[in-house]
């Protein structure tokens, strides 16, 4: 069965049941449907103060074509955590629209291990996403309208940053001329079109820790500059309240379950790669005040992903992760070691022994935060058992368990050994979380630390106009902001073909682009898509709707 | 006190109850938060060959500057209607999230006659227009990505009809140019943004009967012609079944409540120049079916609004509307007599009589159509005896009588003469609707039909390309189609400044669309605006939150 025909058959539990799981009481919920719910914001509200939960990261190696898993390892850990009595929430990003089109499919985890309602959650799930599309716009539409009406801040439309965004994959978008068609249509300009996951909207939206502090960030957000330099924010343009006004909702986490009837809040999706790739602060500190456990997870590999939860959202939350599980499959591993990807099903130890490396040094890296690590093997039913074998030993020789987890084909009960392994680590008290990098370091240096410290690369290439940026924001009082790299997520190195574990390379420093909003500094590795296009035969040509009028071919 | 402020100190319903009102049962609501819901699919099947009520369509004089409170009427003689004891829906559109950021404010009724939740119905609501910008913007993405992947089916690029849309005012994407930046992002080529009000999506939503109609409709939208002519349609595209996908929750209708506590459905809003300005046939069907009269309003004036209602949905539908009602105030009058914008507080019988014949040549057209009509005066304070007196004099003399309403300020209470009015005449069963053109005439002459009947123009001037394109939708089989004409709102004639009642005027028809699955040819009057701007001063820019973080600033 695909994962939708099983997501289809769920016995779900009213959401009101679900919630009680966490002791919400059904007046803090806002109904979506029958099986979707916004938790209340002064149900949130009252929860402060309340003695957090332990929190622990799902993150992975480098992903590959063959696929890892992470979510459905986060959905399955979950499960299992529950299954052992344990308070457990999930808290997971909100797939993005434009993906489910092209080539992805679904991002709800998948076979036993997934949450649901599966289309639901995919296409516009509780409208989150059309809101930020909705402010990041109006945004944009108020500055060209600035600009129309005499342009009083003095804009240089040759310095407009702010794009405009869409759901959507599609790269007929990523370069564009607007404003043609004479006087009524204001001043042709250059723009681009961004998908919604990369506005610094959505960035701010998982980053705030209320509605007060969402507004004040998206008042600070650079839009354009002045002719001399001088930036001009939305609060300039007047747009941050009107731009709060229409996140009101979208700001609230949204409670669903997994096919076991646990509890998952799904909130916030930013980019991995030109944001930070987590799910909401808000959803987050909301589950550590209701659980005893909280299950998350961060894009990509643990190089941006885990980086960035822990050096970014951690850092500006104050949040103190447990422990960090590492997710890898044998056959992720076999193409990092080299294997061809149309023989993945044979059993192949020199390749895997060859990828071990990217997965080690994922689990070294996460050592260097104080975080302990365990590793999760998700099993596929074509892994040998020597393979199994090989990643276990080298584990073990390198410090770190690794589990073998079937939560895809048994759901939670296939994910109790590495539950019962998180629970003892867990209760040890062994993490001693620090990020990479000291506030106070220069914006240069925070980038050289993550270069060499996690990516191993030998130097960093800064291009002319990227040095300049970065010393103009030392300037402007930029300076104590984290960094966020936008990288290929395919490798350490910013080449997506060196695989497994390259060692002295060169990070080249292409372009920086200030997020003041979301309160970081983009680093852009080389060229970043921030708009994906659709392939020859996309997605969307297969979904569709059942007889009974349900949604399908969402894989 | 402001409307936004009324609304927030409504008395609301939990919806459950509202729905009641219908004999709703609550298994068949699909919750929005507390005070909205959608019905479901299958209780919406299971009214098929009920009786329905009576439908009652409210319009107006055509629009000015002062207002004429159409929507507010609407709900004004709704709750005058259930005071009665009448089993009464409202069935209203859905407003359009972009101009409520310009100059209009909201679309929800105003003073004590409005629907609640208002600020939520006027931003996000249950996110239909995201769906429809969603689905919308698939397509032209699926398009583009067509042309990208080697254009097996020949689509001339030249000959792209399908532009993408926002819910946006934003004049910069009227025109643009697209796949800008080399082999990576595709053909450069012009193209377009509308508002999603005006995609055919939108009026293919308010057109379908169900999911099944709406699929087939959605797979028979024109997007592009190859060099030699022949059509190119999203079916082509494999593009159909995945919009329905997209569009399965925005087809249901949405149950919301007066500050009277009585049921509306508020459901579509397509733009009412190029496309037909009505609630969805879904909705009001469903409301005719659960209640024992419906009142609804069309868009704009009665010559835009009344007439595609009457010509374009009742046709398409099958619906017969037993009455019309017709709303002026006196203030707008006298701008239709050329009386001074400033000084409209102060009485001028002369300006409001030589106004007069806009109000009654709408109420002569609408005899026309074979129905009664009623006129409602909605009241301001400023009105003076004598002004009114003067409205209802000659209203009488032409055969309509004329109600004065207080519904603005004292809600149902203040339309029950006109409800008492409008069961009578219902109750004497005077209605022989029947459209103004049969489907067989020609193209041509339907519009000439429309242009001579509706508009009293003397003649019609059909610019060649125009001409050249009806004869070729004759030709392709297109001719049985109703007509949809894009023309100004302000004035019988297509020149805005034409107020009162003009005759003897030319009608340019200067292009000619087909929206093969919405069913009808747009013909347009002059120039239209397909994607509005936002003012020197937006309305954004004083919408914000409270500190109890409610919606402020919508007006």
């Amino acid at each position: 069965m695909s994962d939708i025909e099983i997501a289809r058959q769920a016995i779900k539990k009213p959401i009101a049941q679900v919630a009680q799981r966490l002791d919400i009481p059904e007046d803090a919920l806002e109904p979506y449907g029958r099986d979707k719910a916004k938790l209340d914001a002064d149900f949130i509200k009252s929860l402060g103060g309340r003695k957090p939960g332990k929190l622990i990261l799902v993150t992975a190696i480098n992903p590959t074509k063959a696929g890892e898993g992470k979510t459905t390892t986060t959905i399955g850990l979950g499960d299992a955590l529950n299954r052992l009595g344990k308070k457990t929430a999930i808290a997971l990003r909100e797939p993005s629209l434009g993906p489910c089109f092209g080539q992805k499919g679904g991002a709800t985890g998948g076979g036993k291990a997934q949450v649901v309602p599966m289309a639901d959650i995919n296409l516009h799930f509780t409208g989150d996403f059309h809101a930020i599309t909705t402010a990041h716009n109006l945004l944009a539409a108020m500055l060209d309208n600035h600009i129309y009406w005499g342009n009083a801040l003095g804009i240089d439309s040759r310095r407009v940053f702010w794009p405009r965004v869409l759901d959507m994959n599609d790269r007929a978008l990523r370069d564009t001329v607007v404003s043609l068609g004479g006087v009524a249509n204001g001043f042709p300009r250059q723009g681009r079109f961004d998908i919604t996951t990369a506005s610094e909207v959505m960035a701010i939206l998982c980053l705030a820790r209320d509605l007060d502090d969402l507004e004040k960030r998206l008042a600070r957000i650079v839009v354009a500059e002045t002719r001399d330099g001088t930036a001009v924010t939305a609060g300039d343009l007047k747009a941050a309240s009107a731009m709060a006004a229409v996140l009101k909702d979208a700001i609230k986490p949204n409670l669903v379950q997994t096919l076991e009837n646990n509890p998952v809040l799904i909130h916030g999706g930013p980019f991995a790669n030109i944001a930070h790739g987590c799910n909401s602060v808000i959803a987050t500190r909301t589950a550590l005040a209701l659980a005893d456990y909280v299950v998350t997870e961060a894009g990509f590999g643990a190089d941006l992903g885990a980086e960035k939860f822990l050096d970014i959202k951690c850092r500006q939350a104050g949040l103190t992760p447990g422990l960090a599980v590492v997710v890898a499959t044998v056959r992720a591993l076999k193409l990092h070691g080299g294997a061809d990807d149309k023989t993945l099903d044979k059993e192949d130890v020199a390749a895997l022994l060859r990828g071990l490396p990217n997965l080690l040094r994922h689990v070294e890296n996460l050592g260097k935060y104080g975080l302990p690590v365990l590793v999760a093997i998700n099993r596929f039913q074509t892994d040998s058992e020597a393979e199994l074998k090989a990643i276990e030993d080298k584990c073990t020789a390198a410090g770190a368990k690794a589990y073998l987890c079937e939560h895809w084909a048994k759901g939670g009960a296939g994910a109790e050994a590495l539950a019962k392994a998180v629970v003892e680590t867990l209760d040890k008290g062994q993490s001693h979380f620090k990020p990479i990098y000291a506030d106070d370091l220069p914006l240069t240096a925070k980038i050289e630390t993550i270069a060499k410290e996690i990516y191993r690369a030998g130097n960093v290439a800064f291009a002319e106009p990227a040095k300049r940026r970065l010393k103009a924001l030392e300037a402007a009082g930029h300076g104590s902001l984290p960094v966020c790299i936008a990288k290929t997520q395919y490798s350490f190195a910013a080449d997506p073909s060196m695989r497994g574990a390259p060692t002295g390379h060169t990070l080249p420093i292409r372009e920086v682009r200030l997020s003041a909003g979301a309160g970081f500094v983009v680093a852009m590795a080389g060229e970043i898509l921030s708009m994906p296009g659709l392939p020859r035969v996309p997605a969307a040509e297969r979904i569709g709707l059942t007889a009974d009028g349900e949604v399908d071919g969402i894989f």
